[in-house]
């Protein structure tokens, strides 16, 4: 097989989003190589043609540009970092592009390390939820070098519809911040006005069509309520994860000396609902707090 | 002037909201018989052809639909009931249309004097605010009788876009307690997410620009957060209404065994807000309690 170089991209975590996102970029002819954790996770994309790769170091090594969609901070480290990792096994002049929610200072340290390798390392995680990765709409906040983004923007426009390049490295991660805080307390609102709307006797699918437009209208409400109504719990957005970005941001906003109250009852609201079991169900599951 | 007695409408309340709304009937043709607490706010819909009315019950004596939009409860209350108000004064067949944002034990109690006198209330509250009241494009949630509902339709249909018939008399207050719970907890997300924005030293239009349209998108991130980067905290929405909303929503879970941990919160911090002197702002004024 002839592939070109430059049309070769790796990917790393086929996971509820990594599955879509990487599948727009084999759809657009690029070689894809890929890697994740759980190989059988990547069954179905090697059978419509991305090349499978053992390790995260020999993938490293073959792809110019190699995007990362794992879970946590720590699994961006151990990808990144270490002997195995991407700094230590890809070429110079590779981009990265860590679309994981991770934290901010971690972004800014793979840059400055990848710096002095000549490799060049974007934050570029994402919003929209497995929806907008199946649609290629999703958002896409990014942070490093603006040369870097730019060489990597045709891309990045295979997964989404709405990207900006943010700032420096860590940009990406703390817009993607402020976008879980703004989610946070909104869930609980969210969840809060559906039991209320159940409880008085109003059908609940009447009630979206009036308010989702209004000033009450949001992205939860038009997309998450609905599936709440059908007892729909699947993750779109798992529960773990987002108390992992809600406990990044409460860091964050601690260290800048921010007063994030509704951030905090909704981590406390979603740490109650993980010990009761529900961590791997959708963040949609918030409502079944509020029906006891 | 000849008058056709079904083209008059009645509208009791000119201040932000109203005097948009009533343009509007003014406008597509309707004899316009308006009354107001304060007669100054009236002046320039009379310049454009309205007509003054002098009480509540003179303006009642004379239209066969009468539309409320007050501040309070207890408004409603005093244009409804006792001598000089609508119930004792409007004529049999009257449809009455309460578009105030009031309690819906209320909206219930009103429905059932009103019946006993052949006329007929619907509640009718509005979302959208300042903005869709001047464009035409609020949603307005109904209940009462499904055929005064049929009837006054052409009218709503003057003031709005998006108009249900949410159920018996009660359940347009009720969605739109559902409404105000959706945005109360929402208004603190956004004012964290924004705050957060600004302090980690991104350009808080670029970061709306990238995370308002996706899991984070709300109404209040996409109109009141560009105000606030204007630091403008004119009203659209005033604190000291909502402060009353959230009052009423608040004792309607109660009631009904709810619980709201946003909505507290929420409630809670805008107390805190009209208590430094913002009562008479815009409901985006929460932002300045993050500021501190």
């Amino acid at each position: 097989m002839i592939t070109n170089n430059n049309s070769v991209v790796g990917f790393i975590g086929i996971g509820v989003m990594g599955n879509h996102m990487a599948r727009h970029i084999l759809k657009a002819g690029y070689t894809l190589y890929i890697h994740s954790r759980t190989r059988s996770k990547t069954r179905p994309l090697c059978r419509e043609g991305a090349v499978w790769q053992e390790s995260v170091a020999q993938l490293a090594k073959q792809c110019p540009v190699i995007i990362t969609m794992v879970g946590y901070p720590t699994d961006v480290e151990s990808i990144y970092m270490g002997p195995e990792g991407i700094l230590e096994n890809a070429q110079s002049g590779t981009v990265t592009m860590d679309m994981t929610t991770s934290r901010p200072d971690l972004a800014a340290d793979l840059y400055e390390k990848g710096q002095k390798k000549g490799i060049h390392c974007l934050d570029a995680p994402v919003t929209g939820g497995d929806i907008g990765a199946e649609n290629a709409t999703l958002s896409i906040m990014v942070g490093g070098k603006r040369d870097h983004f730019k060489k990597v923007l045709p891309i990045l426009k295979l997964m989404g519809k709405n990207i900006h390049h943010q700032g420096p490295a860590s940009s990406g991660q703390h817009t993607k911040m402020a976008n879980q805080i703004a989610i946070a307390a909104g869930m609980v609102a969210m969840c809060e006005a559906l039991s209320y709307a159940k409880k008085t006797g109003l059908s609940p699918e009447k009630v979206i069509e009036n308010i989702g437009q209004g000033a009450a209208g949001s992205w939860s409400l038009n997309n998450l309520a609905p599936r709440i109504i059908k007892h729909d719990f699947s993750p779109g957005f798992y529960v773990k994860h987002f108390i992992k970005d809600m406990g990044i941001a409460l860091e964050s906003a601690r260290a800048l000396g921010l007063k994030t109250p509704g951030l905090e009852l909704a981590a406390d609201l979603y740490a109650q609902l993980a010990a009761q079991g529900c961590e791997n169900e959708g963040t949609q599951a918030l409502y079944k707090l509020f029906q006891k």
